[in-house]
């Protein structure tokens, strides 16, 4: 084998050398004065990118990890709207329903929310709504920002899943009224995986409910968090965290607004590819400003198989996703997430063209030229 | 600052250079064979200090995540009788009483266990039993053989944390009826912190509990591992796993029989040194099988203060622990774990030592040069 391959998955993702290189090091003890500056560094930093000057902490455990920390300490025995067109929104709302009294409202996967059904769950006294804001699954992005009036106006808590967008797109927690929003490190951030941030509102607090499971209790991450040095309650995975406060130094160096601009156009320029070859988009809308920014998710055309194009591109070092659950082998997924830009996009789109050619399909025209017109 | 400090805590301690390095590599797919392979061999390995033949899980999360899956997947709604002499059998208390019906059985932190409590919880019905093998806090180790005993008369569950024990001193999960045992990745293993691996017995499994917590659902954990490739639910903490398999092949290289045997070398030495300083081991036992080969606490003599103590060492480069909790100020302790030797032990009782004398404490003879005669 040469090199690794060249992961364009949504998440995990590349990371730049000075991520992987800051894990080398020594074990260093968690209480004490280096680690709180760590940690305060990562914390400073994540709340740029969730745009929230609310209490955030970094859980050692994956994104999952912090949607049970959201729901199991904000959802115990409430009553909780769980929007779903996804897997993810799936995830979220089977976690609902093992702390409170859970209201699937769900769309086919890649369609828009049906905000009709919330609002009369709203009406019905729902507590806490649950939101995947980019929906990896399917390649969608749900407009948080009109959910987050909706539950403002019916004085609900509103429950963000940001786990595949903070970092990469527009999120403004706190003008968007988002009371609990989540991040995981292996995606937009693109620091390795298994470190979960969670974003806690002023009014979010005042509503903690009761017995959250132990090792993802807030209230505890709360009181470690305010002492001096910073902590955290349990043993935190230190590696990690040397990894995640590299990653976000590299975000400040950047700029947010910069590396916004950069995975929206790199997104766009995948989805002009997939325009040109004649392919559709998977999520069933017509508005631009609903495609993820993070993840392109793509109808196959009629014939060609998952396991053969994808092996295709597999073979020349480039590993992208397909679908998941009822949607494998029906679409394919390629991630424009982190710490890649132009050289990662472009080798992607020039496999997945050739591989498409090569398994029959006409395609309309030059995609990976499309792309170019657009990061150049 | 010179080079890193010295590490000689009950957990971080200091890991090897093939360990640390392994982190550094480029994200892989966790759905991959590759990932499968290597998550299979940390279980094949740990499965060797466990002294199972159980089904074993790595969970991406600290020991207390691992306590939270045991008890949480075993326990919900149960009558659970609690041994406590330390801080962790305290923590498994608390966590059990998030999820059963928990009794507590408390002996004075660092004193034997009281097993004739224990009888009379397991004949008033007691279902699961949890026991701390070694107990960091006091530096005591407990008899969870006896223990083991006593619960299979009974028909009960054992759960043992073997977190800071197993890796490092003898454990016979499976002959010593262990239903659940756990380990932390940044004890005896030296591994970095951030993963805790769990072994779940066929009676166990018959006996599992109701709507446990999502993340910590191990009979997610049994679904995912049993595919091909090997898999974990929710996305793992990657470079931590890359770390444990190196960690683990280096003890699979020492050999499981000489590292024991190494840990309690080192336990011995750190002993010796405290009996010819004049000083007293903390915990309250004369029976020498029950001091811990793991972590030595040592009662502070009158008139030392633990932050002058700790303050001289630590200008040294060497960082001991002081007491938890009501024990702060009362013990210091040193941790005898993982890839350490004799020259992180003698510089360590040195400067221990050192300190000693300088705040005046009379020593009644040379702790080094009995700690050589131990390691020589």
């Amino acid at each position: 084998m040469e090199k690794e391959p060249l992961l364009m998955l949504p998440g995990p993702v590349p990371m730049p050398e000075r991520v992987r290189y800051a894990m080398m090091r020594q074990a260093i003890n968690h209480r004490s004065a280096e680690f709180g500056a760590i940690y305060a560094d990562c914390v400073r930093i994540l709340k740029t990118a969730f745009g929230t000057t609310n209490d955030l902490f970094v859980i050692s455990g994956s994104g999952t990890a912090g949607m049970e920390a959201a729901v199991g300490n904000f959802g115990r025995d409430r009553e909780i709207a769980c929007l779903v067109n996804g897997k993810f929104g799936e995830r979220l709302y089977k976690i609902s329903q093992r702390y409170g009294n859970a209201h699937l409202i769900a769309s086919e996967w890649g369609t828009p929310l049906d905000l009709e059904s919330l609002k009369k769950q709203l009406e019905n006294g729902a507590e806490l709504v649950t939101l995947v804001h980019n929906e990896t699954s399917a390649g969608i992005k749900n407009p948080a920002q009109e959910i987050g009036k909706l539950t403002q106006k019916y004085g609900a808590l509103f429950l963000m899943d940001g786990i595949t967008s903070i970092g990469g797109d527009n999120v403004e927690a706190d003008a968007w009224g988002v009371d609990i929003a989540i991040v995981g490190s292996q995606k937009c951030l693109a620091a390795p995986a298994g470190l979960a941030a969670i974003s806690v509102s002023a009014r979010a607090w005042e509503r903690l409910t009761k017995n959250p499971p132990y090792y993802l209790d807030l209230a505890a991450y709360k009181k470690s968090a305010g002492g001096m040095p910073m902590e955290t309650p349990y043993t935190p995975a230190i590696p990690l965290f040397f990894a995640l406060r590299e990653a976000c130094l590299l975000i400040e160096e950047e700029g947010l607004h910069n590396r916004i601009n950069r995975h929206q156009q790199m997104a766009q320029a995948v989805r002009e590819a997939v325009k040109i070859w004649g392919l559709l988009l998977y999520p069933k809308t017509d508005l631009r400003h609903q495609y993820s920014n993070t993840v392109t998710a793509v109808t196959y055309p009629e014939h060609i198989k998952d396991a053969e194009m994808r092996g295709i591109i597999k073979k020349m070092g480039i590993i992208i996703a397909g679908g998941q659950d009822h949607l494998k082998g029906k679409i394919f997924r390629i991630g424009t997430m982190g710490a890649v830009g132009a050289p990662e996009i472009l080798s992607t789109l020039a496999a997945t063209q050739y591989a498409l050619r090569k398994l029959g399909y006409q395609i309309k025209g030059d995609g990976v030229q499309a792309a170019c017109e657009v990061l150049g």
